[in-house]
């Protein structure tokens, strides 16, 4: 027990007043101790977020959750919207498959994992919170599109071979959003068949195109 | 101005202490007044909700926004989340196509109309607000599956005849979730090409089923 206090109060010694972004990554380098700091606010934000809601996630509950001090959050963070910018981006869009060569079952794996990443980490929770945000608060716009950005670049990267324009966009907005749409707005993640099914479609079209 | 004057305060003046729901149908008729009161509050909490967000719907602002005393909105709704209930059920998922006997021209109709209600009423700002209070709030997912199962039922008739089980399933995700991804997480509309490649997706399968 002592042990863990004393690390925490030398978590907390250690923070120095300073807050570094990862877009101010050239510069001096940043101490291991307060990168650590950062990331665990950062990861435990995201948690509160996604279990407890966005009201949840203040600087004194944040600091008690994560066992800092709430100088420590308000001195990296002014503000809860700045807090929550560098929470999504540490936590980005989740893992992705690794394709294979054959485009059929790469697609499901893809799907696949990014259905796993929903049920492991919840992480359409987050996504629905930041599209909420991002409505009344532009400037998370940014943050929005470079994880939309992330979290299709493998399905984008295995179709622009077989497809471009139009129907690349739309094989795209098809299949992630069959997923999102089954985890937020229907309460269940898709079944295999329906994942399946899905990229049938696409690849019916794209069959449909070979000489 | 005296007139409008005299309109609000009669408004005010006419609220009974109750609470009549739309799920408490039968009983004595409620006042016309009354359903007008609710009506117009639950309207404007709408409007803010899509036009300032989740943080400004509160009981003290939607009464000044809507013109009536915070005693009214706090007799017909004591806490945030049912008058939240109301005002979604009451807003609906906005408007249909009527189909006209052609599957490709009538299925590009309805995801247009979605798109339209989407453009004209935001509607996917107040769904993305749903979600998110739906995932800490779960009393709030009957909600959230009545406005689903409107939104989706035109294009769940089309496809019936022609799609079941999986397929089915997969079809009216895919179709409603490309619209709902280009709105909510790419913040912007899907074009009339990106509507008509999605839908010939669907309809590659569904023509290559037949004999």
């Amino acid at each position: 027990m002592s042990i863990l206090l004393d690390d925490l109060s030398s978590r907390e010694a250690g923070v120095p007043f300073m807050s570094p972004t990862p877009e101010e990554a050239p510069g001096p380098p940043v101490d291991a101790r307060v990168v650590r700091t950062r990331n665990d606010i950062l990861r435990t934000a995201v948690d509160v977020l996604v279990e407890q809601g966005l009201d949840a996630v203040t600087h004194p509950h944040l600091a008690q959750a994560a066992g800092y001090s709430r100088a420590t959050l308000y001195n990296h963070w002014p503000s809860r919207n700045a807090l929550l910018r560098d929470a999504f981006l540490l936590r980005g869009s989740g893992e992705h498959s690794t394709p294979a060569g054959d485009l059929r079952t790469d697609l499901i794996a893809e799907l696949t994992k990014f259905r796993s990443e929903m049920e492991q980490h919840r992480i359409h929770r987050a996504l629905a919170v930041l599209v909420t945000l991002t409505a009344t608060t532009p400037d998370l716009a940014d943050v929005r599109d470079k994880l939309v950005a992330d979290g299709e670049h493998v399905l984008r990267e295995l179709l622009a071979p077989v497809l471009a324009g139009p129907e690349l966009e739309a094989a795209v907005l098809a299949l992630s959003g069959t997923v999102l749409n089954a985890a937020l707005f229907h309460g269940q993640l898709p079944s295999d068949a329906v994942i399946a099914a899905t990229v049938d479609f696409v690849l019916c079209t794209v069959d449909r195109k070979r000489p």
